[in-house]
């Protein structure tokens, strides 16, 4: 197994390198920022760790407990831009005091209830992904806290007949693939942060991956879960409906850590697709290619992937892709030959057997064409597939090269999200500018839905060195507070975690967040789960 | 405007012959009962009305308070086997004390305030079509009660663009349909309580109607919700899906008056279809037809419609189809010349644009034929669409011959259906014999999914007079008791009502009743919603 990459995403040996040119343009459109690589390894100081209670370490035996220094580190963040800033400056603001690694259900609920009488806090771990600091160790009232590591849940039983499968919540994105595969099943769920992230973390935050639109975000394939809570178990039956009151699934999928430990998932398969077809489409501009999409949501005719990029982010990644992909030259010329200067790149891709992709396909392109959009052929398309993971490794890039870089989504109905839209893009233009770093703003719609769809933001400027999370605050509190007063959700897929706990009460009310904070107080009554996150 | 039956469902005068041969076929089945139509009008007795407090009457005005004999006793019951029995018998269980009609969310809010002050028990009321005593007259610890009428919310907002409606909770089916259908859209949601039940009621109780494979479950269809409840009021976002924790919405829908009133429901809207296709086919048995209708589930070519009966069913349903539909007697030769003794009549129904419905059904057909399904054309499948709303009316009927008739539903992955069948169908047989009423035991599969499918039996028996109730329970309970131990849910759309009560703890367990009691405690801390009713 590769070393880990301590201070940022996946292996350390493994860069997705900009190249020179892409820097010269970056350089050109936002400004030359000062190179800022992480500091060394050994200039990272970790707090002093509190002793944890016996009676936890008793629960899952003393080799199951690690207080060492590079378990600490590793467990002492998620990967959120204020994660990293601080991380790659040595800057670590806690870590938790040990990682305790459960067996199994019994043991998690065992270790919660020694936790809630000795009053430690407990950040469930799966895959430590988190863009929205839902891992990191916030200690809240209590003076102890353990991250609760949960890789050794893999437990993997398949259901081939009714297309579904138990799924231990440690399972990362690619072990749980394997497991499936050898029953040429899948889920079919592919975030961004796939490689790393797990099954407990994609339910606990409603994950959405990259072909939601044809295999349905993490919530909607989860049809059971298990939760050990402080107070007790809970699971939920595994029919595939039921009309018995409200869904309690529902409460326990997108709960964060912060009402109990997911410790079981069922979830929807799919046969693994026979084939799969991503290709490339130029609209004519960000309107009317949303304009195709919704027609194709309403049409069911939605391709498994659709990702439709405005103009800022099609010109950018155009600029970056480098050799890869399109080349660029022959891209503009292209465009200005089809009078496409302001053309959106619309990625689309189709899975499943050979017959129902080219049938879908069809009826797609059906929609696509009269709507003005230009067929770029397979290789774009597969240049992004190749790509898909890659976004991670190119933020730690433009962290080493000085840049604050940061993503934030959104959804809103159709007739709405034209004006999210540009209400987003001016509040984090405009907070960019007052903060003396112009930067780029980029878009683009995916998830699509027959009602609406969500959009995905990228901003990029020049790092302020020593003033890096005032400056992100700012920009991300401009961004937050537009989403809200355009009537959007403060967040489609990243979750709540510690960065989006300001914006719950406008989201779900003052009665809203009460009814969460008393079903929180009889499954966890002494507030250890998750600390600062979701409801603090 | 037609007279309402008192006694049971729908309009006074419309019936639902069922004529003498198919009369005799099921003296013929389980024995000739003894008729017993109901008691007369003037016979029913009501029990005498308290006072409501005035604060109550002030927020509606007092034109909007009811207290006439003939509101209260519209008021005093639902549409459950053990309402309409009571109700046809004169001994009436309870009615409400006054019958309230608030105009929007606001007086909604305030109704519940100073009901929630004076102590006065609130039962929400729709359409009144409950089958399991959703809105029975409970006043569980309080002395006085209110029946609050929703019949005044009927607004209707459209958005055509994203497809999506807002809708007032007072809304029969056919009156939101109505309106919808000026904008050429329609919710697809058509259970067999459509010409009565409300937008309001089809969200608290989960509905799922005759076409939920292709248009979904009501639940599906919902995006947002409002909710009125005695601590306050709560809105959920109408984005098309959030990541900001925990659902509320899921714990809104499904409530059953038991934590507020629903008092505004944003839904998904489709297109009204320009084309419908209902047909019918044979399948050899059971089991091969439930095996057809799971690939078309995990095919995604699953019909808008599909409903396969079991053999009984099939054998009963054109027993009692009369002239309507297929003649008997050449229903029999065919299937003698094709070998189908077993067969089970299987419904399919395509709705869409006429090249969408004509491709899916292509589709369809080409998993249906291999597996042994024999089409009998549009025929029967035009005469179930026909009388797909007959079922209530078809009841009082039997109601009037003497028969006890009941349906219950559950649902179950793939891999367990078969077992759940035998087992509930094994019960209901054996709890008939046990009371000396050996009887009728039909069952059909719909609502099918890729993981599961759910299972709608009925039963039929001479009706126990002046043991009614007892021996209606003694079924229901061996039914429930079946549905539990093979792992099904207790309810796939009916809800839990008043009769599903004690099944609650070993659907959700201990834990999950108490969560859902913690979040009744913070939005109803007097307990006045709907005693008696989901969380008793």
């Amino acid at each position: 197994m590769s070393e880990e990459r301590w201070w940022g995403w996946g292996e350390a040996e493994r860069r997705v390198s900009l190249g020179p040119r892409a820097l010269a343009e970056l350089a050109t459109l936002v400004g030359e920022p000062v190179p800022s690589p992480p500091v060394d390894r050994a200039d990272v100081r970790l707090p002093d760790a509190a002793a944890i209670p016996d009676s936890v370490a008793r629960v899952v035996g003393a080799e199951n407990v690690h207080t060492g220094e590079g378990d600490r580190l590793r467990h002492s963040h998620g990967m959120s831009y204020p994660d990293l800033v601080r991380l790659r400056s040595g800057r670590i603001e806690g870590a938790p005091d040990a990682i305790v690694r459960p067996a199994d259900h019994q043991q998690v609920e065992g270790v919660l209830q020694a936790c809630s009488r000795e009053g430690v806090a407990v950040v469930p771990f799966g895959g430590g992904t988190s863009v929205v600091g839902g891992v990191d160790p916030v200690r809240g009232h209590l003076e102890r806290i353990v991250s609760l590591d949960l890789s050794r849940l893999r437990a993997v039983e398949i259901d081939r007949h009714s297309l579904t499968a138990r799924l231990g919540p440690g399972l990362t994105g690619p072990a749980a693939e394997r497991a499936l595969a050898v029953e040429r099943v899948t889920l079919g769920h592919f975030p961004q942060s796939f490689e790393y992230a797990t099954i407990g973390g994609f339910a606990a935050t409603r994950s959405a991956g990259q072909a939601s639109s044809g295999y349905g975000r993490f919530d909607e394939l989860v049809t059971g879960v298990r939760l050990a809570a402080p107070a007790g178990g809970l699971r939920t039956l595994e029919t595939p409906h039921s009309a018995a009151g409200p869904a309690l699934r529902e409460l326990v999928v997108g709960s964060e850590g912060a009402l109990g430990v997911i410790t079981e998932v069922s979830a929807r398969i799919r046969p693994a697709p026979e084939a799969e077809r991503y290709e490339a489409w130029i609209a004519p501009d960000f309107a009317s290619g949303a304009e195709a999409v919704r027609e194709l949501a309403q049409g069911r005719a939605l391709p498994d992937v659709i990702r439709l990029s405005d103009r800022d982010e099609t010109r950018v990644s155009l600029a970056l892709s480098g050799t890869q992909g399109l080349a660029r030259r022959a891209f503009d010329s292209y465009l200005r030959l089809r009078r496409r200067a302001q053309g959106c790149i619309l990625i689309t891709g189709w899975e499943g057997d050979r017959e129902t992709v080219a049938r879908r396909r069809a009826i797609g392109a059906r929609i696509l064409r009269p709507a003005g959009a230009v067929p770029l052929g397979g290789r774009p398309g597969r240049a992004w597939q190749r790509g898909r993971f890659e976004g991670p490794y190119v933020r730690d890039e433009l962290l080493d090269l000085g840049y604050v870089v940061e993503t934030l989504e959104t959804a809103h109905t159709w007739s709405r999200l034209r004006a999210l839209y540009e209400a987003v893009r001016t509040a984090i233009h405009g907070a960019l500018g007052e903060h003396g770093t112009p930067g780029l703003v980029l878009c683009h719609l995916s998830h699509a839905y027959p009602d609406g769809a969500s959009l995905y933001f990228t901003f990029l400027a020049p790092r302020r060195a020593g003033a890096e999370i005032e400056q992100w605050r700012a920009v991300k509190s401009a961004a937050c507070a537009a989403i809200l007063s355009a009537g959007g959700t403060i967040t489609h897929h990243h979750a709540v975690g510690r960065d989006h706990v300001p914006y719950m009460e406008a989201e779900i009310g003052e009665l809203g967040l009460d009814v969460l904070r008393a079903a929180k107080a009889r499954l966890d009554p002494a507030g250890i789960m998750n600390p600062g996150k979701l409801l603090a």
